[in-house]
């Protein structure tokens, strides 16, 4: 209830600060009989990781996962999977001059006043490291959700601040450090943050996530619809402030005969509805699109206040992410197969079981995202 | 776990399908000694029922509520509040054409694929009747939030189809059928709308809601960050398809500088972050944007299949909404107002007592939403 | 989570007063495709119901249920099933004398101190007539255990005040006002009530649950351990200071080697687990037996204080069970069948479809409870 | 929802198994400001740890904790709190034998069943080993009590297989290892276990548990009434078959008359309710009463069968405590701690802040449980 344990039958507990000895997850529900090991988490993980390229934060840490728990001889057993990374390359004293003052954006000012006290040290739990263990536990949603029903999340930066990155193919994205799904506007892209690196500003980023091989019937009807629990982990991911499933905030200017997709034998004719309808999924690919600020940390100097509330100007030094948007696209992803896992857990709890050998739907191209 | 309760300390968990012959919930953790009585939950009920214009649906359902329990001489004792709404006027043989049918953009399809039974009737579970509890239960909510904080949480209709409705001011919403802040457009919208319900087609609409006087400090920061669970309630209301908090999709493209709300000890500067930093209400304005798609149910003929597969095209008759945004002004008033309460239980527990009197924070004006 | 819903994925959420207008419950969870319907419910309505004998409570309330929502055209739909039951003999002034005063044994006392306010009518909340909403929805559980694995449920009184009531036969159960499986003491039980009802005490009993038909693997093995929710539930019925799973407070004096089931190919030799192992159960008769105190409303005057702390002298008039354990019985067997038919789906959830197809275990006389 | 979660306000997720690298657990929803460091947690860790006599296992672990998180310069921060407990001394090669066996009173036989897989060195999960993160758990729990409130936890054996432990004094109990409350047993209790262990057979134990220091108002009334928890709480212990509060079984035997608490201006004049009264906390000592089985690993040959369905005959090796019951009194105490903790969480959300300055209620001496 305090807000660390995302999901209600595959739960993932998360655990720790960005400056702490280490972080982790214990994740609660996963099926037995799943092979699992380090190296099948530890993919997803080196995706996020700090310091692989100079347009994100140049903390160096391996992040490599440690599973403590829940796996005997290779296979999952269906009790707690304990996983846990060590944090080594903390440097707490860059942010020896945010000790009494809150920076702008940030959440220093909020904890502050929720909790009475704060580990300002890299943003302490409010930072985006604590990302890395639900990368973990989403490593681990795929890999069975993958062999269940040859379910598929795949996500890409769609626009980086006022730049546009049309979707070209997905063979794309793990060629540049961008995970843009298109080569040709990498070299724009790479200008874009060198110029904004040296002025020491940041931006935003829009990220599309599409997971393909879905069954039909996953989503919980009235509050746990599968698309509002896909906005409530989408926003859970710092910085994010707006999500789309399916058309979006386009629907508003649509017709009812416009957005509405038709079936036909062969399948749904369009897909507006970004695979849920009713807060159930449909078969077809679903479709989400987060909206990620820009880094409240950045070099340029800025009005705030310090604990007594007298005002001071504030600028952040450490190291950071100068778009948090880069590293985004593998979360997101996790956390789709999170919340996706979850469902097919629910449903087959209510239901029996799940399969996704139904009518052939068609999928929405993720271009028209 | 089903998915018909809403909140975790204060829960609303509801029931009824549109045809059956009673919608109600039950409300669990209420604090006792708040007066309340049915007149405090029929004003809000009366502001979404049906048929108060012919822009929106002609079924005459008063919404009458009875409370069941959890009232003793006026005030509530701490103890589940059960609430009742007969249902009165449905008209279920208008549904005999889609018992074998499933309606485009409507959730027949999912739930039959999912449930393997289906109440045809009205949309069933699905109709968007099931939101009459969803206010009542923010009528409550709302109740407490302003006797405790002198909170108050108000809507309006920012956008239908393509027409933009700037705000103008709060006391323009109740004196029209549209809950548009703004005298100047309202000929326009009715326009609008009647030539919409002549070629029986249907259209989108956004809705902005904005709660002032909150007290620093709710939300949890990791999963159920405040922001998050507002995106969750919201998208869990029929037919939403896209939330923004603050500035929204718009911080793509703001840089660093721009978008970090400068703190001053008058207070905040601005309000990009739409009164949450790191998942926890600041104390600004809390400002939520949603994307409303167009009602499915449309007198156009659509191409669909029947429950053997066969294609087959589909009108839907009965009495609908030509655009459910009209009324959903109330409806997500009524969610923020339960994601709030919730909230401001969960800090309690965790933090101890919550009071509203924090250093003043300036608050950002609803038309820059 | 203040504490009115039973389940995790079969959820009971329960509201109501004695005195207030109705009781009643909302089911979450319930798998679809059951054929339900209001007589299914009634029938374990009635064997609790007040008034049926001259050894119970004299409040006369036919106890009538009304299925709201859930149900259409005779089957579950996936839906909430809301049950409604009106009270219509309240006498609310037999209780203007504790309206200042806290009955000894009552919840009267910490009601007042938790909440402030307090419906003292009939006990208000805290009265046994609330667990007439948990024999309705453990009515739909044992019907869904029923068909899916064959599960009976059946208790019987096995001790009432200092008489012992040895088990001879399920089939004597249902003829006698005291749920005796015995025939041959029901004289000596009629005779021991009506001695103390002329004298205005009361007693307290013992009551044995039994169910058989129940698939191995169901219970959670760390906390949400089978019998740890059976214990849970049984010690959440009114009245109840102690609950023992198989040989309970008798394993104390035992040796491991008289203990430890042993198991061959024909099944277990015994059941001094009482069905469950490590939490889960074996396949095994589930066997539960349950202490419950003397009802505390009696006519004997007693010493207590008022709300302003002044010693005052509490006699209960009103119409009470002399032997709350009385009516017990039906109470036990559905709180049993709602904490199976949670784990059952809990059990699905995870780690797939459920069967009763496992090797013949052999079952444990209930006598030897 | 796998049952690896204890709590709903205060909760504590563990994980881990016997013979795995650690085992450990995350406190979620401590109270902010709290002083911690790991020795306030080591102290009790050391009461409950093995090999610190010749009565209990001879396993040495050190059962040093690490806290990984949520506490910063010495303070709680209200974010998780991350407790590791490495493993140090496994043995697994003791545990070859039964790779195909199922020991008769174990959770072999249910693990095996429920999941297809099982790690079966030392039990794995449902080792007794995993109270240890419990009682690391409860240490905190019962930090911030005291500090809140004065709250006082403190347990004893009370019968030892057929040798009554009658109370003596508190004083007592940490001066032997079966936390005797009395000087005088202790050689005879020396001499019993000595003889069991020498026929290599086991027995078990009945602990009582009583809190002092309790505020009025703690439980939810329906469900989760504070006994029930605590019965929960308790039947989740390893090898508990029985819970009783306050007069517990007794009750039976009782009348009204003799049962009910009488109250009067100084306090209640007995304690039969064990300080729960309607699900709630009266402010008197909370006793509980809990019955251990017998260890099931013993060194006598007993009958089983064998994964194939085949008869055969299972010995355990290994080591282990000839009586469990000797090291689960700092267990019960923890957990009848982290029971406390979360509803003094829960009463506070729904309530408003508590505090324990209620008028003066006399406590029922331990003796009399």
């Amino acid at each position: 209830m305090a807000g660390n344990t995302l999901g209600t039958l595959f739960t993932v507990t998360t655990f720790g600060e960005s400056h702490g000895p280490a972080i982790g997850c214990v994740i609660d529900g996963c099926p037995p009989g799943l092979a699992l090991n380090e190296a099948d988490i530890q993919a997803d993980l080196d995706r996020r990781k700090p310091g692989t390229s100079r347009h994100v934060t140049q903390r160096k840490e391996p992040d490599t996962v440690e599973i403590l728990s829940g796996v005997f001889e290779g296979i999952t057993t269906g009790t707690p999977i304990a996983l846990l990374i060590r944090n080594t390359d903390q440097r707490s004293k860059d942010y020896g001059n945010i000790v009494e003052t809150f920076r702008p954006g940030h959440a220093d000012y909020t904890y502050w006043h929720k909790y009475g006290v704060r580990d300002y040290r890299g943003g302490g739990r409010s930072s985006a490291r604590l990302t890395a263990p639900l990368v973990a536990a989403g490593a681990v949603a795929r890999k069975w959700l993958n062999e269940k029903f040859g379910t598929q999340i795949r996500g890409y930066m769609a626009q980086l601040g006022e730049i546009d990155v049309p979707f070209v193919g997905w063979e794309h994205v793990r060629n540049n450090p961008f995970f843009a799904a298109n080569p040709d506007v990498v070299g724009r892209l790479e200008t874009y943050m060198d110029d904004l690196r040296k002025v020491g500003d940041s931006v935003g980023a829009r990220i599309n996530v599409v997971a393909s091989g879905i069954p039909v019937g996953l989503g919980e009807p009235l509050f746990d619809k599968l698309d509002a629990e896909i906005a409530y982990a989408m926003m859970g991911i710092n910085a994010v402030k707006g999500v789309e499933i399916g058309a979006g905030f386009a629907c508003i200017a649509q017709k009812g005969s416009e957005h509405g997709d038709e079936l036909t034998p062969a399948g749904f004719l369009s897909n507006n509805a970004g695979g849920v309808l009713g807060g159930i999924s449909t078969g077809q690919d679903i479709t989400v699109s987060i909206a990620i600020k820009p880094t409240s940390s950045i070099r340029t100097p800025r009005r705030s206040i310090d604990k007594a509330g007298q005002p001071t100007m504030v600028e952040t030094f450490g190291r950071h992410d100068p778009c948090v948007g880069i590293r985004a696209t593998p979360i997101a992803e996790a956390l789709l197969a999170l919340v996706l896992i979850d469902h097919a857990l629910r449903h087959r709890a209510q239901c029996g079981e799940v399969s996704v050998d139904t009518p052939v739907i068609a999928a929405r191209a993720p271009e028209s995202t």
